[in-house]
């Protein structure tokens, strides 16, 4: 059984990154999305189970003092987290996982699973993540800025990264996605070699 | 200027590569063919600058001399390779480049340009393989014992390419091409990186 590839999905806040997670998921049968956990307040319409796992402090510091975690992190006091089990089991069945989650946690991810596949989504240029982060007109002026300075920070961190997708066109950034990861699944490591060698071997 | 990226296809005799090229180069806007350069005599129907380059001996071995070749190869007594000029003012361009040659001239490519992206053309089975070599109806039993001798020693050095794909449907196998191609184009390597970040550092 073929282990299913664990993609991650980062980028600034702005990006448009929820978006085309959604899209790929609604158009790629096949590929799963993990639900992070979290211990802070739902938000109002924020459900369990699909926007986040809802947890106690208790049960999430237990969780990683399990080792259930495959990154997680304490965000001015909220935590954080991708449990590993639902994620694992998806591998082992062959099926693809998405991951949309932010550049420290997909550091992380990259240093515990070397074959995850990371992508970053790039705004077309500054100014138009200024203008989208303005557009949205539900954030002040100094969100806007930390948002901004947030946003070249993490840019910094695009050499950790596999692929970069520029969303300037949604339809065409989905599309991007795609492509990458149908491609991944054609890229030859050394363990698909051999085995592509057994295989034909064999037949002969 | 970006410069443009090398692809080479590769894949046993009766895998269908050459079609896969006709088609990837028909619908694929931007890249280019690179067509060989052989010293063996043309054969009915063959055109010059369009199947192969036909040229004298002492011309081929003046070019090897003036390091003219990205690749060639002595295969029972004629030479074949791929010349530098072009190519290299195509990728200058910005434009990618496809070549079309068997796996010793793909090994030798990816030392001389290791950001080259080797592709490998696989037959379902060898049995299909066999059957394609058979149905043709145009080798002999030995000829078509050869190729599948061929067919095997080459699926041994896959191990050098960086994708390979399966050619059962044709239309698939294109789009596996262009999924690859496309998503190469978004692929980070060190300067592509850094060059984001420089680009959108200057911006803020």
């Amino acid at each position: 059984m073929v282990k299913g590839k664990l993609f991650v999905l980062s980028g600034p806040s702005g990006t448009g990154k929820g978006t085309i997670c959604r899209e790929v998921l609604s158009r790629n049968n096949g590929i799963r999305l993990s639900i992070s956990m979290t211990t802070r307040t739902p938000r109002e319409g924020e459900i369990h189970g699909e926007h986040y796992f809802f947890a106690e402090r208790e049960e999430f510091i237990s969780l990683i003092n399990e080792d259930g975690f495959i990154e997680y992190a304490d965000v001015y006091g909220n935590f954080y987290g991708t449990p590993k089990k639902q994620v694992e089991e998806w591998l082992d069945r062959g099926q693809d996982v998405l991951l949309e989650i932010d550049v420290q946690g997909a550091i992380q991810v990259k240093k515990n699973y070397p074959d995850s596949i990371l992508l970053f989504v790039l705004p077309p240029s500054i100014e138009v993540l200024r203008e989208r982060l303005t557009g949205r007109g539900t954030d002040a002026a100094d969100v806007i800025e930390r948002r901004m300075a947030s946003a070249t920070s993490e840019i910094g961190l695009i050499g950790e990264y596999d692929y970069s997708i520029v969303n300037d066109v949604l339809a065409e950034a989905v599309e991007s996605v795609e492509a990458i990861i149908k491609g991944e699944h054609m890229r030859l490591t050394r363990e698909t070699s051999e085995a592509i060698v057994r295989r034909y071997k064999q037949e002969v």
